[in-house]
């Protein structure tokens, strides 16, 4: 188990305790917030990890990397093997849509995929860090009990994410079109050089998407279903390569 | 243009020199290396540009950012606009391969074309600080005025990847299949508590590829070759959908 919010936060703490029984539970993950890592990883300076709690079936580790870092150095040094199963989450906030690019949670479960473990990343839409994961919890289970059952095709992890309030049901997606606008504050008191923080409104409009037949995640859990969209690493457009033909006579 | 390697890095120097003559430059980097910040956000901190240089045709801004925050920056503050075209590189390195999701310079380059701005992440198979580009600057800037001249497709970019010594020519290739083992050495001295630093040994094997009719972009690098493959950042697996229909039952 992972996440990008910190190893204390409640949603790696609820799906920790719900999926105790389940087996032996690893936890390694980062010793802070680590949110919009992405798959980014420690090069410039050496990375810690500290075992915080040992008991029957259960080790918890901090790290002192990026969710990325935590995969790696847990299968490589912490824990030695493979796990049966990654779960990185519960995020506290939406990875729906293009924010899977930039998701910390995100870049955990492909990390974990390209180890060849059955990998899912798990988040709730809402920033609040009191938020309330009961309503999401059984289905995230249900979720973590059938990805142990029945192996994910090679490479491919799960990114699945849940609505506020009633849930609908589940709905296989695609990854939805979405870009962020007005994306930087700047201030200058009370220093006289200008700084910006990030800020950014997300936009959505399921106009002039491409379809694929398929629906987007947005739109799921906008209608309040919970979405899951296979994810791979394969980041090549396949579509567009025949087109890219006169480069070749460079 | 932007870097993941800083502003100062030989890579970027040389190419902004070589594409000065093709129109308005505005140069803005990371003020020092971002390696394998991959698309990772600076959220925690405010982030900070500097005015390095100014002059007729030719602006640069060094940002304590990543290099996907210095897209971001670029186009909503500094320069109020998208521009015609995104270089981000010379990176000091490989980016082929599975290394595309790691990459900060890769990850810039899918910034700009959410941004709707024609990108080309620009790397050359070498870490040398002092590498020689002079075998790889004609080709790149041939595959520069190319995406100027012809837009590429909405939400698409190029992975470029030049080898070392003479090069066959260019070809558009599939992210190839690899993965990094070994990942970490681990240390003690002089400190009691073991650290560790990410090394890792790159595996490439084309047995099994699963092919899509195209050539692998580490293999055309391996061959002499200069290798372009379209990139996007629909990670949406799709080949994997009709198998999770089980998962709509829960």
């Amino acid at each position: 188990m992972t996440n990008d919010d910190g190893i204390d936060a409640k949603g790696i703490r609820e799906i920790t305790a719900a999926v105790e029984r389940l087996g032996d539970v690893a936890v390694v993950a980062p010793d802070g917030p680590r949110s919009a890592q992405s798959s980014a990883l420690t090069l410039e300076t050496p990375i810690r990890a500290v075992k915080v709690e040992e008991r029957e079936g259960l080790v918890r580790y901090a790290v002192s990397g990026t969710p990325a870092d935590c995969v790696k150095l847990a299968v490589d040094k912490l824990l030695g093997r493979r796990p049966s199963l990654l779960i990185s989450g519960i995020n506290h906030g939406s990875n729906a849509s293009i924010n899977v690019i930039y998701s910390g949670t995100m870049g955990a479960a492909i990390e974990g995929c390209l180890h060849d473990i059955p990998s899912v990343g798990l988040s709730l839409w809402s920033h609040d860090k009191d938020a309330d994961f009961s309503h999401c919890l059984p289905f995230f289970v249900g979720i973590v009990e059938r990805a142990l059952a029945e192996p994910l095709p090679r490479g491919v992890c799960l990114n699945v994410n849940a609505p506020r309030g009633e849930i609908k049901g589940v709905k296989v997606c695609r990854q939805a079109d979405g870009r962020w606008a007005n994306e930087y504050q700047q201030d200058n008191a009370p220093r006289p050089v200008p700084y910006y923080w990030l800020i950014g409104d997300f936009i959505y409009s399921t106009d002039g998407a491409e379809g694929h037949g398929y629906v987007p995640d947005q739109t799921a859990l906008q209608e309040g279903y919970i979405s899951v969209v296979p994810v791979h690493a394969d980041m090549t457009a396949y579509h567009a390569m025949e087109m890219l033909g006169g480069y070749e006579t460079l």
